[in-house]
């Protein structure tokens, strides 16, 4: 069976590579809306107001939007074109502060306009697209990489469990933690897929349900509290989550109530693992108590989305973004380049210094 | 300082006894509006659309149901009249599956028809309406029994998580879970209290958030998937939910992810109390197993208070609107009468023994 959801491309660049085109995944699943955002402050702001999230997709826009201030850039050298390039990069930065992807994929274009150095500056530009379009290409085989390393975990006609959304409109395709259900139902798997809706912003109930259904899959949406009767009732043998970011010990940064989803996993005897793209392992963080958590408005659970307010006026609310999952709550963190076991310090360096 | 928000009576009859004056609990936190009803249909479509809900005040809305069905009767005798009244039990004992109370409640109007059997229907009909009455009374005493036996547990300066609303307007007075809370607010014991927003239909955000705050009391809201990073950042030194039946053997089946809290608070170290009324514990029920899980409507999750619909069309969808929690996960269940641990097949039979 093909799975033609996977077609779907959430980040690109238009045809004259003038324009980025951008998913709208604030308006899923009832208007399928590409965005053309041009400047900086619209990138950043689709980043911020989650119209493009995602750890992999945000990296991708990211590169995307700084590759596209720079062609627009003036700049006669290039150390002015450096100049700009710092305050462009810094803004975006500012965007969204725990997903490490971002930090990674501007890093890594500001490497390579370092290397550019002695470049005139249309020869930085072009390189610059270069790097971007790599950056893309490669999330691709890391997600397909992922998936099967993952799938090698699963059986057939198991049930799985998935919270957020992890899937491939959160990347450039395949997703990571969607990445095995979507091979799975290439090679007739039967997986039973449940979807934690995932309360404030529902990426759970709005896209990952809609991804998994445009593709075939059987999937049963349930709200973030049902995990624990489902996982009681038999219904799961796998949990499996993307990450924003993952500190050198394994602690793991993803979507809020991840960490609660682990412990019922491990209260419950099911396996927890977690889906990560190398570039999501942040060695400068020694654990995830050195992973800053984002805060987001009250008004996320109050009254987005709703026709009336379903709070009380002036309640006190906390609303954080993430969540930190300690690291011997995870059986496996899945990387392009294998699966990780505790302890993960050791496990996750030796896939860093593996050789492609 | 006071408590202004516990004066409210959310179930009661009017002053010329002839309509059941309901709290429309689906309009919170917007709006406060009274229901008027005087037929059984009205009452059981309001128990069955949760405009009236919490266990106890079900069971006084049932109560005062049947009273009113009766008072409305024609019947010339005794066996006519009782006739009516089981088609009236059974209709309403359809309303909700889960909650107990609405059994009891309704179990125990029919005892007091059948002690008054030799009397005139207008005796009958005048004792059924003080059995409900009474029903009431005993609430509200029994609501503060338990709040006074909870608070016990607890000390000053407590963060307390609780989940969906066992409050005041679930109950005759105090609430449950609740009770202990407004105690300790009477006595200055500062606690900060977060509140579950309780999905799908969000009793902790319209219903537990707006009568704390209106009482006073330090409350924060938080979505459900975030109850683990606030036991992990050392925000909650207990747990305090209700319940809609208790099996003999402790297992306890109350609101969807109630199972999940235990579960994580047992992970975290933290205390874990269920407030019961003995009419919650249901003997006849050996374990959680015996207990019946309500299934409902997919929209809850999908349409519900919603703008534009949040999950794709056809999805499937899986909606309990109860779990079990096991036994072993539970720290002590405070009933009316005293504090029950484990084992609690021998310290639940013994607080039912005991005598008033």
């Amino acid at each position: 069976m093909t799975t033609p959801v996977t077609a779907i491309q959430s980040v690109r660049l238009d045809d004259n590579n003038d324009i980025l085109v951008l998913l709208d995944q604030t308006l899923l699943p009832n208007e399928k809306v590409f965005l053309q955002l041009s400047t900086l402050e619209d990138i950043w702001e689709a980043i911020y107001h989650l119209k493009v999230r995602g750890a992999p997709a945000i990296g991708i826009a990211a590169a995307y939007g700084i590759y596209l201030s720079v062609k627009r850039s003036n700049a006669a050298s290039y150390a002015e074109l450096a100049d700009q390039f710092r305050k462009a990069k810094q803004y975006l930065a500012s965007s969204r502060p725990t997903a490490v992807n971002l930090f990674w994929a501007l890093q890594r274009m500001e490497d390579r306009l370092h290397q550019e150095a002695d470049q005139s500056v249309a020869v930085i530009k072009q390189a610059l697209k270069e790097e971007a379009d790599n950056i893309r290409a490669e999330d691709e085989k890391v997600c397909l990489a992922i998936g099967e390393h993952a799938l090698s975990l699963l059986e057939p006609g198991w049930g799985l469990l998935t919270h957020c959304n992890a899937g491939t409109i959160a990347t450039a395709k395949y997703g990571t933690a969607l990445a095995p259900i979507y091979l799975g139902q290439e090679r007739n798997y039967q997986f039973s897929v449940y979807a934690d809706e995932t309360r404030p912003l529902l990426q759970g109930a709005r896209l990952t349900a809609w991804e998994l259904q445009e593709a075939g899959v059987d999937v049963t949406l349930i709200c973030d509290n049902m995990a624990s009767i489902v996982m009681k009732e038999g219904k799961v043998q796998a949990v499996l989550v993307g990450c924003d970011r993952v500190a050198a010990n394994g602690d793991t940064a993803n979507k809020i109530g991840t960490s609660g989803l682990a412990v019922l996993a491990k209260h419950y005897g099911i396996p927890f693992y977690v889906c990560a793209p190398l570039s999501t392992i942040d060695q400068g963080c020694t654990s995830g108590a050195d992973i800053p958590i984002e805060l987001r408005s009250k008004e996320e659970i109050s009254t987005q989305w709703y026709e009336k307010p379903m709070a009380p006026q002036g309640v006190k609310i906390y609303n954080p973004a993430f969540d930190v999952t300690d690291h011997h709550l995870i059986t496996a963190i899945i990387t392009e380049k294998g699966i990780a076991y505790a302890p993960f310090d050791e496990s996750l360096s030796r896939l860093l210094q593996k050789e492609n």
